[in-house]
């Protein structure tokens, strides 16, 4: 609880099942309070996750500091002409995470966006496969992504989501100016309603069987792709 | 070496350590002749491998059929009007592979073309990060990539390597028509005497720090820029 009000960067945090009394009450409620995601889990994974004594609650600790939404834009807003944000819908695979921070660092984007429930966590793996690019590109965490979308918008950035549900081609949206890209979970794709909040989908041509990417591929397809008609308008 | 002179699609050779005699010596210049693949390991391995009794030398067989390059090429060549291949020079991860042949299916990639030593092998991995494309899509596998770089430009196919060594975006070179694309191995890139033997080398802008992007990331973005140029002159 100490951790959480001092607004350490905590990831997830696994609580002993069957644990009880007043703190572990009021520990619950706290983190309910601050959208901290958490999950009960049985004593033996708490000795491995420690390595040492517990008192039922091990919290893991993101290895970076995450930003807070409307501190991140504001300031982009300030500075730039064209901000470039991604969102990401429940991505839960940690390489695939740190793969679209890599593209992410490449093609100049201001801020990624995910989700604190739901979300990969920034892992070793997501930092090696990242190339270290999540020290780099600034992250914000936020309660709900679709709160997120509306912000963005308000600021003044056009929200296009990613989607096979569509039959407008990348190459035909402009994707210009203040711009911010959502990506979809790797099973399901961009939550119905974000689809519906956003302000354009569009979808890669597909011209096989397969009919869909790899998240990370179609990522960073969709900021080249973008890069391209940034740098065109540029000229 | 039944199973080599049988044809059958053989990743790699696994051979004991020290093992002796004739047979030994006939199956390594067998092996040298084909272009097989081998190392020498310690019997522990190789027992491993087997689960059972062995003799010294355990195989490992590709679940694909490789093709053969000049059937693969004269096949395509003769029904399409601009052919497109993808070569990969050296690329050793199997989930970059995988990632690779699934971007490849859904990009209308016409057969991919390794080299038969240094190359991934097709795994149960790769077959998982292909999402199943590794059976839509041709592999033909070669002694030398160079020879096969030659032998595309005989057959009117223009090669475009990629590379950071070069000024030139893929946005400001011509991708349309016969096409082959070269991509290089994750850590060296493309070897020095194929980016000379290609037509054209070009890059992909980076507006970070970081200077590359994941290797399955770059050739999708690669693929997909290709597709642009192609699908806008066939309007």
């Amino acid at each position: 609880m100490e951790a959480i009000n001092a607004e350490e960067p905590i990831d997830k945090v696994f609580v002993q099942k069957g644990l009880r009394g007043e703190l572990a009450k009021e520990l619950e409620s706290l983190m309910r309070k601050k959208g901290i995601s958490f999950s009960y889990v049985p004593p033996e994974k708490l000795n491995r996750l420690s390595g040492s004594n517990h008192q039922g609650v091990v919290a893991s600790i993101s290895p970076i500091s995450f930003h807070v939404l409307e501190e991140l834009v504001e300031g982009v807003v300030a500075t730039k002409d064209a901000p470039f944000f991604l969102l990401l819908d429940q991505l839960s695979d940690v390489r695939n995470f740190g793969a679209i921070i890599r593209s992410a660092e490449c093609t100049g984007i201001d801020g990624i966006i995910i989700q604190k429930s739901g979300s990969a966590p920034v892992t070793s793996d997501t930092i090696k496969t990242s190339a270290g690019a999540v020290f780099n590109v600034p992250i914000a965490k936020v309660d709900h992504l679709k709160d997120a979308v509306f912000y963005l918008q308000a600021s003044g950035i056009r929200v296009v989501a990613a989607t096979e549900k569509t039959n407008k081609l990348l190459y035909d949206a402009s994707l210009t100016g203040g711009l911010a890209i959502v990506m979809g979970a790797e099973d399901t794709g961009i939550s119905p309603s974000i689809i519906k909040a956003a302000d354009d989908a569009v979808k890669l041509p597909m011209l096989g069987e397969i009919g869909s990417l790899n998240v990370s591929v179609a990522c960073g397809v969709l900021l080249y792709e973008a890069v391209r008609q940034r740098q065109k308008k540029t000229k």
